[in-house]
């Protein structure tokens, strides 16, 4: 901002303003937005729980009311005031029970918050197309679900953020980027799971074959039973509650029985609906002319990472820990892409692994981020119904919270990164996975949420993946994907050594002797301690040759197993990864939505819908214009322009005067 | 370079080296790479017709001789130094039989040329592959022929290339940079001709299957008949250079008639081929889940930006020219891929639209660049068998040898960024599209061509495409993607009007009224006014109605047309579009092989294999290192490091002293 400053001062007939807002008008509407709501993991509160009960009691009170007054019209004895008195107990209850209806819809819709959630985000929308940050793609074709362009200021903010990202990550970090395509052979994704597990499950309209995401039809017709029937009991609601909390849980099997079991049938049609089955997320396609080599569109750029750990290692200088990066498109065949921006079929990641010692998870920078104090919501918070929490990062961590140093620095690098872009500290937060939510083998794993109209939304996951994917690549391309550990001096150390005895094992097993000896070796420790055990007490043992897929007897004079004592000069093992991934078209509508608000025009005839950036992001730095329409400002005003762009200032010029 | 300056006077006792070259030993080759031939247009030259013609005459001389030597040897009369003085004859006659074929093998191999040629290309691919600038990507899976990562060097020089191109033109131009998504539904690359056209020519062996592209194979013959066969006659090598040089225009047909007549097989099994047909080179996938739409991953940006035109135009202020711009990925399914580093499967591609009024292709900065001087292949010149010239582009417009100034602009602006970046001029010229080489529709083209090992390689496309692209878009789409241009005052126009008496065309036709209407209303002005001329000599006409599939008698009474005067407020035309397209992973690559030479050592043991990189694109910047190895001055170093990564220059820090 110095040579603007520079400028402001030598050039006093010039104003350049800083336009870091974007201007439109529009219709009014309410933009509060301060009250969104956690839809992700809201808990089953009482009060709404006590006011379905109270429904129910005064449902049951007034029929029971309603019989009275009948009993009392067709009764001879009863008197006209009695008649009277029990008809305004009817109408008292029947008013009663309005009121406690509107309490609990107000409650379980959030009253008027839906709704202006839902006109914000309208507005917000309409004016990020109207403005052309976003167009829908191949629009004059009436598009395609799930793909948006970025216009002109859309793609300047997004190269804005990336500029960023590669300063505050790849630069101060001292990160290895590399670049990758997009077109992925199926052998990698095979060894990384995606092509057997990266799938939705989906049910197929029985008559016109239009094709639903399984588990949105039961998770809408939950929605709508929990908001739109309020006559159901609060045990009944309580179990739809369970039900959508778990809904990620559930098998092909169970999703199925459960659309049967609530008669859920096609949206559009009514028609039936077919059983749920798998549906792979990947772009398919087919790699050189053959049609024999499969292919896919990366689903994200971290396998490309992965498959080049060995080189990146060596030119690491075979030191750990060290991170490379990767920024580029992902792709995800979105059954039925829903929820605007925010799910879309195509996408720009930023992701980084870094690789470190599983036995020292320790972070040289750590310190520089220990201080900071945030929103953390631990996974204890969220299944006892609390809310996130400021805490103090070395504290989680030290409390052991955070799993470990390093996954705490990237936590604390990422809430650095993203309050820099503009996105307030208030609705941000970093959420830590439920144990059902985390694959396997991960240690440990965070997202970083932000609070935008669709609720609290992940745009970085931050997981500790442990060795899984270098291991799932070693074992399937049979290149070591490892690193070692030189020791300053040879340790000794005690090791398992299983000889066969292959005279004797050719003599009982003849053209088997080779997949015997072989099994024997592949033994893991404990197996060959028990078979050790056996045939010193036994002197023979079963054992199970899965290549031959047969049992076979081996007597004690066929094998020799013991511990020895080696001396060792290093340490070979699989390093762990911890990996923060990045959607930053998500991160990026989210800093639109917090950019924006609306204010009256100067004549306060019409509401102007605003979006004001911070400079970091802005798509436009400043604008520049003479106060005055002459000849020689505009000349001034040119040259002006042209040492901005010359010092790569994107800026608007305006001589309109 | 201010900051380096200055840290440099601050800290006497430090050195920050400019270290934009790159080390790495290897043995010795040869690095001549000054004397590269131009493949792509050589012509036959004078001298190796008249080498083959000598070398023809030269075998027939040697044959006569060979038959005298053997009657003198079978007559009885011959005398022995008669015998000894034909044997002679023969000899000198094999050895100036040799001279020639060794001429003639120098010649069209270039000499030492081509070997030279491939050492350096070696020496270079190797030094960027060990120094991780690229990596085959997958490579423990074997990698996939056609697909490389840029690994961190690769990666810092490719991010400085697309930093620099967007300050040079869409800063600088003020231009609308957007960003499409890469999966595209088949609707829009049908509309722009890709799902028809945009094929190559492949063969199958026809016992394994294995494709291959026709033109390869019959290139590969013709060059190696051309190099290896010394014996072919001097009409017989014209034949096959002009068949190389016609190649690209041959059908189907013709190719597969040409690998009969020549009876090329399969490379690698001798087998027998199938005829060549088209294979489409986009990768197809299928978007969403019903199978029922397909799409491709595009091969180009450019139809992003087209599609686009009507919001871009009216972001624009709905004013002419201006221009579009993408960064983005694109895919080419080759059949087989050659040439390494250029001719990849998926790379980036850098596109500029600039959408111009047909009527107006002036450019307001022309001036600027008017006086350029560098190196033109114009069409006529390459047709003569002349070479590149240096040429004022000013003239080179002004004499029409460009089409427009908008097209010589854009000409002079790559020229400015090619050689910002690195790129020596004397191996860089632009060359205009042969007749042959252009689209029908294409006013003009020219490539702007690097000389590498591999030739000159078209890096960057200069198309005055006309309205070809808007006008596909529109029709298929059914939206109008035009411009207007309002006039001052309004223009009084003549215009045809074609009125149908739709009374008396309903007696006639009864049901088939309403096509016959439209067809009359359809009609060209041309077939209109001839209908016009007819109706009044001969009273009636007959008029095919393509609808009704049939022909219908129209009579005078029955449609008036007339030409009328309007006046009209604006002029509503299609623009013309010229396109500047850039290769990025082209350019770059021809950067690396202009920044390579070698040295030797100071020990003098080996060579060193360097990369000179202009600061502009070198990945490291400076490196910092105290010159004395001392506590003090490494907490210096690092503070020097910290400042330079806060400025975002990339650097190394070195402390070992």
């Amino acid at each position: 901002m110095l040579l603007l400053l520079l400028l402001h001062k030598l050039r006093p007939s010039f104003t350049i303003l800083s336009s870091s807002s974007y201007y439109s008008s529009s219709l009014s509407f309410l933009s509060s937005c301060s009250s969104y709501s956690d839809k992700k993991v809201s808990m089953a509160t009482i009060d709404e729980s006590s006011l379905r009960k109270a429904l129910s009691d005064k449902q049951s009170a007034l029929e029971a009311q309603g019989n009275a007054v009948r009993q009392l019209k067709s009764s001879s004895a009863a008197t006209k005031p009695e008649i009277e008195a029990a008809i305004e107990a009817l109408n008292a209850l029947k008013l009663d029970k309005s009121s406690i209806e509107r309490q609990l819809h107000a409650l379980i819709s959030n009253g008027e918050g839906a709704v202006n959630k839902e006109a914000f985000r309208q507005a917000v929308v309409n004016t990020l197309e109207r403005r052309l940050f976003y167009i829908p793609s191949f629009k004059i074709y009436r598009g395609v679900a799930g793909l948006y362009d970025y216009g002109p200021p859309g793609c300047s903010v997004k190269s804005n953020v990336l500029a960023f990202w590669r300063q505050h990550f790849v630069l101060e970090e001292n990160m290895l980027e590399v670049d990758c395509p997009c077109v992925t052979p199926e052998v990698v994704l095979k060894a990384s799971g995606h092509v057997e597990k990266f799938t939705d499950l989906m049910v197929k309209d029985e008559k016109t074959g239009t094709c639903y995401r399984a588990d949105h039809l039961l998770k809408d017709f939950c929605n709508e039973k929990l908001q739109k029937d309020l006559a159901i009991s609060s045990e009944k609601a309580a179990y739809i509650k369970h039900l959508l909390a778990t809904l990620d849980d559930l098998s092909a099997e169970e999703l199925g029985a459960k659309i049967k079991e609530f008669g859920i049938v096609a949206p559009d049609t009514k028609n039936p609906l077919s059983d749920p089955y798998p549906f792979n997320l990947m772009f398919q396609t087919s790699i050189g002319p053959s049609g024999s080599s499969t292919g896919y569109m990366r689903p994200e750029t971290a396998q490309g990472i992965f498959v080049n750990f060995r080189d990146l290692y060596y030119y690491n200088g075979s030191k750990l820990p060290f991170a490379a990066a990767q920024i580029g498109q992902a792709f995800r065949n979105e059954i039925s892409p829903r929820q605007g921006l925010l799910r879309v079929r195509e996408f720009t990641l930023a992701e980084i692994e870094h690789f470190v010692d599983p036995e020292d998870k320790s972070h040289p920078k750590y310190s520089e981020v220990a201080d900071l104090e945030f929103l953390m919501f631990p996974r204890q918070e969220q299944v006892s119904g609390q809310s996130a929490k400021r805490v103090r990062l070395g504290d989680a961590v030290s409390k052991g919270i955070v799993n470990n140093e390093t996954l705490g620095y990237f936590i604390g690098r990422v809430y650095l990164f993203l309050t820099r872009l503009g996105i307030g500290e208030e609705r941000l937060r970093f959420r830590q996975h439920l144990a059902n939510e985390m694959a396997h083998y991960a240690a440990d794993c965070w997202d970083a949420e932000i609070e935008s109209s669709y609720g609290w939304i992940e745009c970085v996951g931050i997981a500790d993946r442990s060795a899984y994917d270098l291991r799932a690549h070693s074992e399937k391309s049979g290149v070591q994907l490892v690193a070692q550990e030189k020791f300053s001096e040879p340790k000794e150390v005690e090791k398992l050594v299983i000889a066969p005895v292959k005279k004797e094992l050719g003599v009982a097993f003849k053209g088997s002797q080779k997949n015997v000896v072989e099994a024997l070796e592949a033994m893991k420790e404990k197996d060959a301690l028990d078979m050790k055990a056996t045939l010193e007490s036994k002197g023979e043992v079963e054992f199970e040759v899965c290549t031959l897929g047969k049992t076979v007897t081996i007597k004690k004079n066929m094998v020799n197993i013991k511990k020895e004592k080696k001396k060792e000069h290093q340490r070979v093992f699989t390093p762990s990864v911890i990996e923060p991934s990045f959607g930053i078209g998500r991160i990026i509508y989210c800093l639109f939505e917090h950019a924006f608000y609306t204010r009256p025009s100067k004549a306060g005839d019409e509401q102007l819908n605003v979006f004001r950036f911070p400079p970091l992001v802005a798509p436009i730095k400043c604008t520049v214009f003479p106060l005055v329409q002459n000849q020689k400002y505009e000349e001034v005003a040119k040259f002006i322009s042209k040492s901005l762009t010359a010092a790569g200032i994107s800026h608007r010029i305006d001589i309109t005067g």
